[in-house]
């Protein structure tokens, strides 16, 4: 009798590792939209990755993504004694592969050229070689008649900008000028550019953050470094490529790295509130009022400059619920600054929390 | 500027670390009922355990538990040489300390005698001193007096029962006859005793499964070997002791260990079914249709025995999504055993997925 | 004061995750013999692999190896279409990048054919491109005629052999005569050949273990499932790459994976002396003696059937120390059946302790 | 064939996990002396500690410690309702259990004053009753005369010093010279005091690191935050109770906790020579020499301030071997600051590389 069970057991201490499984990442959807996990920036080995096209779309599957742009680059191929130069390969290996798994595959690649302009990534292209092009303006137009989404790759890259800080050229603003940028990097591999959220209020822009990777992001991306890969949070009508490329023309974004949230004061918002659950005081004394916070999110939020009679600060941990004190002589709102909640190069987001 | 956000980005590297949180525990509610996790079965220093009975209100927090009993032995106090003997001392010191952190707190008491009839724990009791009597029966009832939950503990405990099985001795009879045993554990610590799903189901008892704790719960439940402290799930009309009671006598219960769910099929079928969500197809080829099981909890669940035409076993990884793909011939239910819900002594669980 | 010690503490946090540093795998070196760890089977995008043959040089010196081959299939380059047929080229990519990490580098290729007789490993070639050759005979000719190690691969594969069971066609006899057939795989991937003791012993081969890897180290080979990839324990007169083609080609060998070391018996035995140390008794009562063991290695040991007056079974837990309690009345040889470390088809070591 | 070994490996998924086995802490002995890891300062529920005494037994064990001392409060005893006053209760308990863990258990008792003088551990007692005096001094005095090594616990320590500085007040200074106080903690809990390795070349006092646990070690000291508890290193002439004293008095210490050693250059020197190893240069090419260096502790080391032509910083990983390049133009000795070895308080350990 106990052995029956006793094989179960035995079985089942291999189940948990299953492959091929998609790992659910606690975010909220927000009201009228679904958010859909994408990393926009990836190579492969038809440009200077290390991988097969397929792998990019298994680390995807794995951290539970909903969509990836292969974008390897144009201009820069040292693989191109052993690889024969296809710009569309890629894509076109993993197109079937990303289907069978529920993967949106965007079509993308990358212009690398020298600052001024710089990378840029053409997202939702049709064919890549037509890219191929003496100028990057030429490069960039033709994206643009093929429809593609133009994001502006690490614009504060050391190797192209010292003093890590992004500037915005002549070339930059005439391809603002004709609405050839759509998006920046303000997360790029293990990096942040705090002036892009600036750039992206002036002009309109959608901020995104990509892992950039050429290794492997099971190598790269480790706890306790760090807890996930950078993610472009999408808030898109339905989950299909069109409404993601609608939702990125948009500018409905958010982005997802190192335990911070950063872009849109008016996305960041709901973003948090569909975070966490202020429970209903479950016990009140003569002194105090308590109860709870729920954080049903991977993120872990630190509050910080709290009301008088209230805490200081409240840390939430990611999946946890959180018991808060307050002092019965409270009385106003429960405001807080999420300080991993970025809303503007020196601006956090200010939230209040209704028990 | 990018000085403000480093800081913020390492202060946050110790946030996640946080203290005195209580852990989400993945697991469904059931309709007009409030899934309570509770752990039956705790000792203290008060009789031969390790610990002070604070550590187990923080541990139970720390493990998202909603209700924990203190219930340590009547019969033997090792410590009493140093400890003073007080029957009630346990539940005194933390009651309070439980309520401040929304904890559950159930008044309990071991009486813990040779086999027949072996250990028993009174819960809901008003005051564990009058529980000191010459024979179990009286100890017995004057717990029933006081309104408790008799719960039988580890009835195939090997020191009591050298083959492992559980055995219903004339005085067991007894007990049953007068409705004075209400539960079974079905796990004790790292055991399990398959008959009990037959005497559960035979006298209409709820089933139970509980850590009897006397060391360090984080220390003895550690990975990969085990991934989660016994549990005694309570299906209650809501999160209050009264409501908790009420469901453990009614016997709206599973247990929860091991990577296993075990109990009565009325309750393991919607319970499972409130884990999983099957999604439509996302894709239907010549072939084959393709669909997506969500797990949403922190169970993985092992489905064998597939119909014709689909695959033999899936294997739901906890908090994952799982990718299936069934022949286009494939008609009729979509029937699998789970291998890992045990309903009966020789029975699992059979679910269909509707896609 | 305390500031200048704060940032010295928070750069630290960072620091424990070292990128390219190599693990030391603790294992012991025998008595005249450097242990080398190593993997005699990987593949690369050359054949049907997912990576970059740099890749394999990078995963190796992370898990702590010696020495690797990298043995791209010959007959199967399903990458064709993207990737020019060069059967040297994976080796000679990675020649001078290994050569730098301090790791040797095995030229080598896969003969892949069906059975019999199988997939052979060519190992110390010159030019993998003579190896094509239409029959597998003059395939492994040519290789032995540049001084090659033959390696039989995965000889109880189930695609090749649907029962599991290795079995020795006219052809292997054929090449086991002419000295052709150097070393066995006894585990392959997640696999293994206990038959394989068998052919090594009576025919006086290499016991070889190798990961056969396609994918990704770090994905395949994760905990709790696996503690490490496997391994083929070379026993050379130093760290060159002729020493261990001399160590191979003797027969010096033992492999290592899933907590089980496999091999001669002449071998075995220093193995473990190596890695365990007895210590004088730190107590004696008049009913016991106790002593500690030390188990200086990454690997779990378990004793079993150990003597009267002594403990059934010890458990060595690997980087530990395990105290052990024998009755004062104990006399003769603390004689121990290494559970895991296996000797022949149906035998494991034998090994006395000596406190 | 296969199945005799399946069940081998099953069963071994269990193995590693082993109960009350000791780890191995990869520290380096030094000439002429044995490294004791050792925690000075532990609590148990006899003063305000959660947890019976044997618990700080199992944890030492488990955490691979030489020796503690369970120092509880002699002032300050908040559980006496429910537990008999005893000072020398805890240490009684434990006696026999820890002689039978080969682990070494020094009496001791924590005088427990407000600052000045503040608390005070006295090591090596022979019965903690007398030390019940009126004032500090008296309790001192008591303690030494029954030859105790006297530890000023955490002179730092906000609560009693709100700006974190340790300060010597006359009483300090009076017992300074009456040769009464022999040791300081540097590390407490998870606090630390910069100025106490001034204080401890001053009057030649041993340094001391310690976790002042009242909780429970494997909870509060986590990764990532922390890779293991404080611990002082005790350099020994031999593993006793009597050596182990003799070395305390001597002042051979070092502490070691947060990745970081503290204490004297004389025998941080040779401590950290004893972690590593440089090797012979494995590549010389034209511009570059190659060599590696072995890390063979547990202890991540940071060396900054390299010299011209060689890695102006080297990071090595524990249990690590790391790769080295310089110039082939370097000359001259090969020195860098071991920025986390830290011998006065502005100073680090100055240290050469011979390769």
């Amino acid at each position: 009798m106990k052995k029956l069970i006793l094989t179960t057991l035995l079985v089942f201490g291999f189940l948990a590792t299953g492959a091929g499984q998609k790992k659910i990442v606690r975010l909220p959807d927000l009201p009228g939209y679904v958010t859909l996990k994408c990393d926009l920036h990836i190579h492969t080995v038809f440009s200077d990755g290390d991988v097969w096209p397929d792998v990019r779309v298994d680390e995807a599957i794995r951290d539970g993504l909903d969509a990836i742009a292969i974008t390897d680059h144009i201009e820069y191929t040292p693989k191109k004694d052993y690889i024969k130069t296809d710009y569309n390969a890629a894509y076109n290996i993993c197109r079937d592969y990303a289907a069978e798994k529920n993967l949106i595959l965007i079509h993308g690649a990358e212009i690398t050229r020298d600052m001024p302009p710089g990378h840029f990534n053409a997202l939702f292209i049709e064919d890549a070689s037509p890219l191929v092009r003496d100028s990057a303006y030429d490069a960039i137009a033709e994206a643009v008649k093929q429809g593609a989404f133009i994001q502006w790759n690490h614009p504060g890259w050391k190797a192209q900008e010292p003093d890590g800080i992004p500037k915005l050229y002549n070339i930059h603003l005439r391809l603002l000028n004709n609405g050839w940028i759509n998006g920046i990097e303000f997360f790029n591999e293990s990096e942040y550019y705090p002036l892009v959220l600036t750039f992206c209020q002036k002009y309109n822009l959608a901020v995104t953050g990509n892992s950039d990777i050429h290794g492997l992001i099971s190598e790269f991306y480790t706890a306790p470094a760090y807890s996930n890969r950078p993610m472009t949070l999408v808030f898109a009508k339905e989950r299909t490529l069109q409404a993601l490329k609608e939702a990125l023309f948009a500018g409905r974004t958010l982005v997802y790295f190192r335990d911070i949230i950063a872009g849109r004061e008016d996305l960041a918002l709901p973003f948090f509130q569909g975070c966490i659950r202020v429970s209903k005081p479950y016990m009140v004394t003569d002194k105090s009022i308590f109860f709870e916070i729920t954080n049903n999110s991977d993120i872990p939020f630190q509050l910080v400059n709290g009301p008088v009679n209230a805490p200081p600060e409240i840390h939430l941990a990611p999946n946890s619920v959180t018991r808060v004190v307050v002092d019965r002589k409270f009385s106003g709102a429960l405001l807080y600054d999420v300080k991993n909640i970025i809303t503007g190069e020196n601006k956090v987001l200010k939230a209040e929390l209704r028990f």
